[in-house]
């Protein structure tokens, strides 16, 4: 696919409910038909050079940018941000056209 | 579809090849089977709080953590990874197992 990536690392502060916000994140992404696909992960390396601190990748596909910058301003996505931004102590988000180069049938 | 990603953002010096490191990291992908998928971007939101200066992500995508280590572990990865070195000023790597919560058949 080709597609708009939505990327955002985050490293959560103690006692945040990572669990719950990505439950949060799975329910919005399901609910909104612009979502195209939503998939995280949880870093397995966890090398502080490399990582630069960030545990978790969370990563959401749109058709276009139009679609992201809807996801951007949508209700649910506002509310879901603050919640987001309460339990990270810091965050990193890009957003960038998916060239793929390369796909097998499993991937 | 699952598998461990191995997830890399860069910042270039300024100067530095970047379509040639992407040409070759695409040629090493298309060459290495254990390499399920290559896809990469480059950020178009460029607000540097968010991105902390990156501004390319590469994807490569591996059936298992096995895989990712005789990736990283491979002749031609080890002498592409001198060269990709040599053009960054800042690097931001992490390795995970791929959650995939929503996917469409565009996606």
């Amino acid at each position: 696919m080709a597609g708009i990536k939505h990327l955002v690392m985050a490293k959560f502060k103690e006692g945040a409910p990572v669990q719950q916000l990505i439950l949060d994140l799975k329910k919005l992404a399901s609910e909104l038909d612009i979502v195209k696909s939503f998939e995280w992960g949880e870093d397995v390396m966890k090398v502080e050079r490399y990582s630069h601190g960030f545990t978790h990748v969370f990563i959401l596909t749109f058709d276009s940018a139009e679609d992201v910058a809807e996801y951007m301003k949508h209700p649910g996505h506002v509310e879901y941000g603050k919640k987001f931004r309460a339990g990270v102590e810091k965050i990193l988000a890009v957003d960038f056209p998916d060239v793929v180069e390369k796909t097998t049938a499993t991937a």
